[in-house]
């Protein structure tokens, strides 16, 4: 049976306000629940929606509680409470230990409760952990090692050698340990290969996004901390080091051997180059280029504004000279000094 | 027998000139035609290529008509004819219906005329309309239901519930339904994840680029309009709306719930953050990131011109101290002001 | 037996200092290097790593000889050595010829040396050449035709009728000739398709990354040069043109029908439009965005600076109003004309 606003509060806390005899069986957003399910005030652009709900419950702070309409739950940390019933009431599909029939399994270190999809391959000296459970279609490596609870979503990917913690997901695409991108230039402008023998180690509780690719070290190994989330299509290069809990938006690149930090956020398209540290606790704007090492936590941004097309054109041009523009203003500010413009 | 010009002006209409007997097998660029082959000129930057080409005849608009050294088809949209031509002379390889042995299909519900290819795998309670092509290797995960005549190319992937319409076409690594990424930050920085429950919604006419990923909603759907075209290499956030026929270049990512209107046009590399609102046939130039609602139709450009790089380094170093410099030129513009300026 | 380094200057040359009968396995980086392992000095950033090395032996260059604390082989080109050292130390895992009993092969055209692995599709009139590997789960289309030598990582496609080389590497997810994005719009805003009917063609010693996608031309190819490095996450429009020995990070986006010269760079997430020429040795710096040609060789940019966010604020609000700036700087410069600013 769905359990009860009273169960929930007994279980995660915060203060109940109405009929804790109510029960509610999924989430729903303010504006499309009923009377099954329970919903949350976080976000303070949906705040017009809370008169209307018809949600059995709301979750929220203190200073909506009197607002809502139906039963609430008050809380200090509205969205962390909300995730933790959403964990509660949508439990991931359970794994069904076992490997299908057009599984190939070269290797005997497969725990009995793990669950191997159709079509999957899992490679010799592969090593899979409890409760694991591989994709349809998905390809472990040689010697490469999927830690307890960890889920590879189909068609994932997780080169020879690699190793992922406890706990992870891996979405649909993803690709851990190809080659890095390292190469030597020859004096003719060819490229000779250095072969890429480092692996990727990702730790425990990691997030991996579709079509997420993390390249193997070159000598050494990629490092992906412990709590990392990545959203999808990204790409990170070969002897990168993501510090534990930091998450990455979708699109973002991080070049070879970039160190960030802890607990950082990079926001959608964001792109940091190689050889380069950022400090814990940065968090760095959507679409902005990270060209130097940050030193400092704090959030940094290097985006231009979107204009109507045409009054871009006008501002933007003047880009293409602003050194002039600049020596224009410091000659008008010798005193005596003549100047005479006439490029624009 | 390949279509006589008569043919093809029979069932598309325009103005022929020349003759109406001569036969065209299939499309070919101005530059590289020959006998059999019928071509085009829609863009002016090919038309120098008219006097030299071969072709059997040209599909082109009034004002290049006597230009034509060869027969020609005389309409208002060029471009478009041919693309009619075109498809009536090159249509999609046939569909054979059938299951490869080595596909493994849990659901009753395939249509009869639906071909599965090898090594694909349809998960319990999904529906397979008629005339369906699942390519080799692709997902189609349990319940999720794929309208009439859509083909998946080989290794793409459909997660569980959700739903892609009639005539649609996703290419090979696309995924749709991957999780959102959703997680609640807690104080001591860890992240814990939000359950993705929502599906994805695809409308009819809709293509989906190689490696593109669309992500389910969180709570509620992310939406696909019909006739949306999607380039490779794209992501669609959890719960984003996108209109009908709103066509988007490669490398686009576009952040959770931000709702793209109709016929709107989003260039290559574009940016689009979450929880933001785009009207219908707005464009959005290549390389701009949008960072607030846009409320009306028309272009929209947020670019940088690029230089060669020592222009760029004497340029682009005075955007770090733009505010000084607008400081300095009010100071001047003070009558009876005296500025001294120290710093560059 | 591992190598000595006598062997090592007996085969490829350079100057050995100290004892030429140590041997080496394996590579090594300065900082994590042991008495089996030869490691190297190329980025001046790691100088200060050298006096501390236990490698057996160190490559570099005359000017670091003096400093090395361990033997030392010396040369002009160190990194150039190294890849040519690490190649011998750590060739490519033997290809073992034959086909898994789970792999479907359509073809009659696939050499007796060729690899063929659990899952793999070899379409129709495909043709494998001498010693490829194809990985588990990958597709090749009927009529594609991969070269000798050439290794596709696991989950990789061909599509019908491309080419690839020979000695190239494609990485897992990579998507060789997916339909390109080609289309006309109807008045009504509908998109008609365009079928795509050239193909991919891809050079010898051709490097391409995990999950980039190259898309098949609309009525010619698409080609990629011989050498050509492109690296994860890279989108490829259809008929683009690359030129031999040219590199591309990840992440980068190429427009239909851009040509990009010989041995050029382009960095990490930069895009560049279609229909627009490059010259050779050209290089773009990571996240620029090019759209006109460039006609000469050299570095190009267009990037911004990433400041700290309230830095940002402050400097570019005045990038929205650069050309009023400018106007007013214009007024001042005119003698006798009194200029009243109102607005900032």
């Amino acid at each position: 049976m769905a359990p009860s606003l009273a169960e929930i509060v007994g279980r995660f806390g915060g203060r109940l306000v109405g009929d804790g005899t109510a029960r509610v069986a999924r989430i729903a957003t303010l504006a499309h629940a009923d009377a099954d399910t329970i919903s949350f005030l976080a976000n303070p652009r949906y705040r017009a929606q809370l008169a209307q709900t018809r949600a059995a419950a709301v979750i929220l702070d203190e200073a909506h509680a009197e607002h809502s309409p139906v039963a609430c739950i008050v809380t200090d940390e509205p969205y962390l409470y909300f995730a933790r019933v959403a964990q509660w009431l949508h439990p991931p599909a359970p794994c069904h230990p076992g490997r299908h029939a057009s599984a190939i399994c070269e290797t005997e270190r497969i725990a009995p409760s793990a669950a191997i999809g159709p079509g999957a391959y899992i490679g010799p000296d592969a090593v899979i952990g409890e409760r694991v459970s591989i994709g349809a279609g998905c390809y472990v490596g040689a010697g490469a090692v999927i830690g307890v609870d960890t889920r590879l979503a189909p068609r994932s990917t997780v080169m020879d050698g690699c190793r992922v913690g406890a706990r992870a997901i891996m979405h649909s695409g993803a690709v851990v340990g190809a080659d890095g991108f390292g190469f030597a230039r020859r004096q003719d402008g060819e490229w000779l290969k250095i072969p890429q023998i480092g692996r990727v180690r990702i730790g425990d509780d990691v997030e991996v996004g579709a079509n997420t690719t993390i390249d193997r070290g070159a000598i050494e190994d990629t490092v992906i901390g412990d709590g990392v989330k990545l959203d999808n299509q990204i790409q990170i290069g070969h002897n990168v080091i993501i510090g534990a809990h930091t998450a990455i938006a979708g699109c973002v690149g991080i070049a070879g051997s970039a160190r960030i930090g802890r607990r950082c956020t990079l926001g959608g398209g964001a792109i940091v180059l190689g050889h380069l540290a950022i400090a814990d606790d940065v968090h760095i704007s959507a679409g902005t280029l990270v060209a130097r090492s940050i030193r400092e936590a704090g959030q940094y941004t290097g985006t231009v504004p979107s204009l109507p097309h045409r009054e871009w054109r006008r501002h933007f041009a003047h880009l293409r000279r602003l050194d002039h523009l600049a020596t224009r203003l410091r000659a008008l500010e010798k005193p005596g000094t003549k100047h005479a413009n006439t490029e624009d």
